[in-house]
């Protein structure tokens, strides 16, 4: 797929569209827009323009310009991202929505947000608190991430057990489509069953079929009352096996963490801190909300009776502030402890849970892999992060990631589950996507994407290669 | 689109696919696939060929011969639908999914459980509830409709305002593409970010782009504890506007249905009974589930104090059973007063549905119709049944009917609705359909379709034209 470059026609055009403010092309002031959180240099690509849209009608300008000299255009929230899905692969422009960060409406009555893509998951989730609601979506990325960046990858996070993904959270979104069209998806509706539910199909499409350049979210009440429960178990299957048993007692937590021991201390480190209980074992985070104290307290009774049973050594009502520090901060230690990492994000059903682990362990000795695992336990989503030995080579360690992964891969697809929880497919989950992925769905994928961006324009090389 | 009649050659093929005992073409036998339960003969077609098929291999040998000879393929569940996407209007197979009415698993441990297409809604709820656990899946007609329709056609009902529709009970599908390839489509995660969601634009696309041969299924534990409340209120837009007021409660109820003085009326007569309090006003029928006997009086009390802070005349705990056989048997009531009949199932904002009633009130004064209005209020959907004036001719009365829908849905649209809140749009409401989307929007649907269905084999004519 041979793209034009950005010839200097074409440059004085974006810069008509968006402003001269608002186009970039400056290497050393691109820099920050050629890679996401991926810090292995491998993986970062410098695009030939930033051009930074205030208004849905230049980012269909700029689509429309793209169609007609047949550049790429790659649309990019915060770049919080770790698949490289915002990562410019073939140049051409990086679409920045970050200038489009407007709450433009929250209404209390009727429950609902309107906002633009580029506002900050947690500045949201503060603002409407602020009002004694709730915007359920939660990614552990939500300080820095934007609600654009999450409706594109349908980003998971905290709370999925209990009231889903970031799909679940949006009634409407306006995108710019591939052809440059400005269309409103979805409806603020309860139900319908009104044609093809488009809305649904551009959501977790990581960029591929439409710029979001507006978004309408469901709000909750706030929930009026929430507990954190530390269970510890000695082993991983006593721990990941109590989530079924949870949820057929009649709760729905709102999430459930799982941190095994060796990351545990790794998190202790990073901290300079010691977390409760951390030498007895594995953690598993419960939390719960509940419409009363009595109720919260019928709750804890029953979920202590059954991570109990299930021979949880102790089990604590949490500091919840600390240990929500100690899960967030997984991430980070990681990146304190090597910034080549290869972060699998893998998901299967929830009560193959315990196997995946199992397996996730003994391929890491036959690999001789440094692993550090963090669980969405509740959803059956694994962060598993390899880090690279410090006494191999890139290329040698590479080897061994790449032998794991289709040992992995297999039993992960015979297990039902699939690449990706919550990371999104991007540019660096591609090949594994193209390899695992039924021919047949990946076809119709194909198709769809054939259909909707006949030039290929719109976040080119992501998910699959359309040929 | 000019398609192959179905030559001896052709039927014969069929047979062999098949078995002869799974293919009629004796219009008489045939007669009860020309319909569904749209009873106005208008809408009414006889196909060329019905074909019962028993496994997924062999609806894609069918579809496979439709490609190869260009004739139209209807998939058919139970026929309830009444927007007449299971009619085949031009001619072609009726693929009926009947016969395959196999539950293949219910997972205990697990919370799903497997089904073929042509399960009846209410059987599985039995089954499961059997077992102490729930499938929140609900139409209206569940004791005769099929999952595999409910999943065609999004299928709403009672239970959506807390469960959502048919779309938030499904994990997985098995479909017949409209190339004949069998594709699984969707997983049993929790979540996932791993390619497009093409589960979620096949469900409630009406068999235009899938024949469904297989669906795994969410299951919840059974609540243990439930109440339906009824409010009796003076007017319609105090009865309507206390469901926001619930939500924001922090109660999320079950349903929230509305019914007003005159469908009460004629639901009374049809049934040979006299309901509760039926003189006095419009009724909001208001079920919760809750976790303990405390949490329920709890519930009570809030809603009894808020339906009465709204101005309802009196607030009574539902005798359930009677309460829900006057709700169900609204569609039947209606039947017994005309067999012609225009059933709008419009589907609003519910903050929006006071002026939404308003205006059904309004024009049915203009136009001179004679109503009956059903809804699932908690949900903005109404269902707005016109029933033909016996002192007009079907001409006149349909030009009556056409006047207030151009008004209507000029209305509806502008108030963020849409055409069909669980209905769907079948062939009977496609030139609205064509008329009152947004045009790119439309023209996404088509290239969809096109892309998937290039030779437009698969339910022609539904939703929505392909030229």
């Amino acid at each position: 797929m041979p793209y034009s470059p950005l010839t200097p026609d074409i440059l004085a055009q974006l810069v008509r569209i968006a402003g001269p403010k608002n186009v970039l092309t400056d290497p050393e002031r691109m820099e920050p827009y050629s890679h996401d959180e991926v810090t292995d240099p491998a993986y970062h690509h410098l695009p030939e323009a930033v051009v930074f849209v205030e208004t849905a009608d230049q980012a269909a300008a700029v689509i429309g310009l793209a169609n007609e000299y047949h550049f790429p255009v790659v649309p990019r929230g915060a770049g919080t991202g770790l698949a490289c899905g915002a990562v410019p692969i073939y140049g051409g422009v990086v679409l920045s929505l970050e200038k489009m960060n407007r709450i433009l409406e929250i209404n209390e009555a009727a429950l609902y947000a309107v906002v633009e893509p580029g506002v900050r998951t947690a500045d949201l989730q503060k603002e409407v608190e602020a009002k004694g609601l709730f915007y359920a979506g939660d990614p552990c990325s939500g300080d820095s991430c934007f609600i654009g960046g999450n409706i594109a990858t349908n980003a998971g996070g905290n709370r999925a057990v209990k009231y889903g993904t970031t799909r679940n959270q949006v009634y409407a979104v306006e995108v710019v489509n591939p052809t440059g069209k400005i269309v409103r998806l979805g409806a603020r509706l309860q139900k319908q069953s009104t044609g093809y539910c488009l809305d649904q199909l551009i959501i977790g499409s990581e960029g591929t079929l439409g710029i979001i350049t507006q978004a309408t979210l469901k709000l909750l009440p706030k929930p009026q009352h929430k507990l954190d429960l530390l269970a510890i178990f000695p082993s991983t299957e006593q721990a990941i096996g109590v989530v079924t048993q949870i949820i057929k007692a009649g709760i729905t937590p709102t999430c459930v963490e799982f941190m095994d021991n060796i990351t545990i201390k790794s998190v202790e480190k990073y901290l300079h801190e010691t977390l409760q209980d951390s030498d007895s074992g594995n953690y598993l985070i419960v939390e719960v909300e509940g419409t009363s104290e009595d109720d919260m307290d019928d709750k804890a009774v029953l979920l202590d009776e059954i991570c109990t049973a299930n021979g949880a050594s102790s089990v604590l009502v949490a500091d919840s502030a600390r240990i929500w520090q100690a899960r967030k901060a997984f991430a980070e230690a990681v990146r304190a402890e090597s910034l080549i990492v290869c972060k699998e994000d893998v998901v299967v059903p929830v009560d193959q849970e315990p196997q995946l682990i199992d397996a996730i362990l003994a391929l890491a000795k036959k690999y001789n892999l440094i692993t550090r695992i963090a669980s969405h336990a509740g959803d059956g989503n694994i962060h598993l992060n390899i880090l690279k030995n410090p006494d191999l080579t890139y290329e040698a360690w590479q080897e061994h990631v790449d032998a794991n992964q289709q040992e992995l891969y297999t039993l992960i697809y015979k297990l039902g589950g699939r690449l990706s929880g919550e990371h999104g497919i991007g540019s660096k989950r591609k090949v594994l996507m193209e390899e695992f992925t039924n021919p047949d769905e990946l076809e119709m994928m194909r198709a769809v994407k054939k259909a909707l961006d006949p030039n290929n324009i719109l976040n080119p090389g992501k998910i699959f290669d359309v040929e």
